[in-house]
């Protein structure tokens, strides 16, 4: 490895450290990343000369507060880059600004039309999404350094390909290019899933975990996967597809034109479904007000939307079970903002999971309900950016 | 990273790669691991010193021949230790000897009593058929560095510890203990599909693949994954449990007491539970003759022995459409030594399994069907041993 390689992988790496346990004083980088202090000296004064990090008197300390002069810790230079984080849904975009140290900025929605888009109606709509929250804080687009773009559907993310969303209306869209051209800056694009996945392994549940699962709810179901500490994409770049995993042999027909597909028994078109073909619903009412029929019938105690409901959550705790016995994780974390799927987050599902699992004498993993809205899927479009712009940050340090 | 430490990591690194690429050239060391020169040569004189590795004459190339002093190579020195590898199935046990370069000394079988066993009597079993097979290879039981084993049933690998297994009458035992107390030697326990999956990775197809998952197929079904390169074994060691994976929601009754799972149809006294339920078949006749009358008299044509295979290799068609959903694997490795079960190796087994995947504009990944005996599960026992032995040998070497 030729020694500039060295050099730049060991700014990587004090950055992330920094970042993730900021303010930091130097020996506790040197401890913690198995780096020798005299190097974590010179690496840190790059970073600092760079403008990437900076020092912060530190809180004293009892055992401290009698020594000499004051000393000094480490922390990310919130000021050195702006990043964007957009999640796209079905009638509305959420975006959010974060600093280099992934403190939020300023945060915006804007509203699209419903449906699946051209990518470059899309990507006008986001430019102008991304304009307005640069102006609500006080900056320019162009002040942007990376923007992160999370989307429902099947994206190959180190290419920026999607495959297919239900927010397009192409298949094979290069659309990290397309946005790209239209917005001037780096822009890195992955299915929304693995975006919450991103979110909690930097700010949320996730944070001190190596091995989880992610399970967004929504009107599909999504999933993400952290191993070892890294999201798993898969070989394809469309791996961690749970909705699409078949719960019964020739099952129920999904919107995917497959049969037994988990979503063909708990997304909200699949509890209309049902509910309309014992009567007592018209299969013209827009899904969102007959799936909210079906459910709250269902708590009110009709048997017929009981029963519906209750295979879906039967189905849903048959599925997750299924990501136990593969995957062992230490944690399942549900995620999603719409209360109205209560009945997929009741601790009957989660015991009826526990049933399904393999028995050994150790308790099982961790099923954690983490309710949250669309900003923070946002967040996670942001952190994923933000990894991107540290790397770039280091590469472009000039040498002392 | 303290000096020794970082002198312990590069030894340990450049012994695998010369484990795996070797006869291979000082040079070619440095270039691959990024390790500097200067540090190879200081390294790899520590490595021959101590026997691990030795030099030989290098195949001469068209380009060299004209040159001056003769080149060597550095390859591992097979005799600097011996590891063993065997794996336990139902009444018999398949040992396998290895250098330290991982080439077969020789392999031996040995019958045991069929069912399952207590865990003394099993090691008895495991010590008497090692002293066979060092005692056909001119050894003793004490020239043997370390043992890996693998069995059937759920194992935390870390630990040495088997929650269950179809081989042991009792629970939680910390077999590893057992069987080090009893041969007097290093032993590394682990989950027999694990093992083959290991085997894979070092010795067979997944040699040149950082991602894939290899299923066995002998009366259960097996599963072992490698994911980045490593064999990924989830939080409580326990993960990759494909078997009981549900297929069916409130299913067939498997044997571990759940309903619906994958065994549940597949296996072989799910084959004969059905087929005996038209009649036809009494329950008394042993499993392996009555699976072998189920499958004759599918393959000439019998409609009830049919419609049972065919639901048996459905259901397993799209557990593994489950699995690559999931992982997105480069590679699925079909590996088993029972011919008996071709119908799940079948084409339109893996022609269905392709259907019920996510679609996308890709070639789906690639399935391989890899038939082998129980020799190369002992193989992959071996292999995991052989990683330990490695790794001690590099901490044992005395510095210059």
């Amino acid at each position: 490895m030729p020694f500039g390689h060295q050099k730049v992988e060991s700014r990587r790496l004090l950055l992330r450290e920094i970042s993730q346990h900021g303010p930091v004083p130097r020996i506790d980088l040197a401890e913690h990343t198995g780096i020798s202090r005299a190097t974590v000296t010179s690496v840190t004064a790059d970073l600092l000369r760079g403008g990437l990090i900076e020092e912060v008197p530190r809180e004293s300390r009892s055992d401290e507060s009698a020594r000499g002069r004051p000393r000094v810790d480490l922390k990310i230079a919130g000021g050195a880059h702006l990043i964007a984080g957009l999640k796209v849904s079905n009638a509305s975009i959420s975006l959010v600004l974060l600093d280099f140290d992934g403190v939020d900025v300023m945060d915006h929605e804007c509203v699209i039309p419903m449906g699946r888009l051209a990518p470059d109606a899309l990507a006008g709509h986001i430019r102008s999404g991304l304009a307005d929250l640069a102006d609500k804080a006080g900056r320019r687009l162009s002040d942007i350094s990376a923007v992160g773009v999370g989307l429902a559907g099947v994206v190959d993310a180190e290419h920026g390909l999607v495959y297919w969303s239900p927010s397009l209306n192409q298949r094979n869209v290069p659309f990290g290019d397309v946005l790209r051209e239209a917005l001037g800056v780096s822009v890195y694009v992955d299915n929304d899933a693995n975006l919450v996945a991103m979110a909690e392994l930097t700010f949320g549940l996730g944070k001190s975990h190596s091995d989880f699962i992610v399970i967004t709810i929504e009107s599909g179901v999504g999933m993400g996967m952290v191993l070892g500490g890294q999201l798993y994409r898969g070989t394809r770049g469309c791996g961690a597809e749970f909705g699409h995993t078949k719960v019964h042999l020739d099952g129920a027909l999904c919107r995917c034109g497959q049969r037994g597909c988990l979503e063909a028994y708990v997304a909200d078109y699949a509890l209309v479904r049902e509910a309309s073909s014992v009567g007592g619903m018209s299969l013209t009412t827009p899904t969102n007000q007959a799936v909210a029929t079906v459910l709250r019938a269902a708590k009110n105690g009709d048997p017929t939307a009981r029963t519906v409901v209750d295979r879906a959550s039967k189905m849903f705790a048959m599925g997750l079970a299924n990501l136990v016995n593969i995957f062992d994780p230490e944690l399942v974390i549900l995620a999603g903002e719409q209360m109205q799927f209560d009945h997929l987050y009741a601790d009957t599902v989660i015991e009826e999971m526990r049933k399904s699992i393999v028995e050994i004498d150790k308790p099982a993993p961790e099923v954690v309900v983490h309710k949250w809205d669309n900003l923070m899927w946002a967040r996670g479009a942001a952190a994923y950016a933000l990894e991107f712009v540290q790397d770039t940050a280091v590469e472009a340090l000039e040498d002392a």
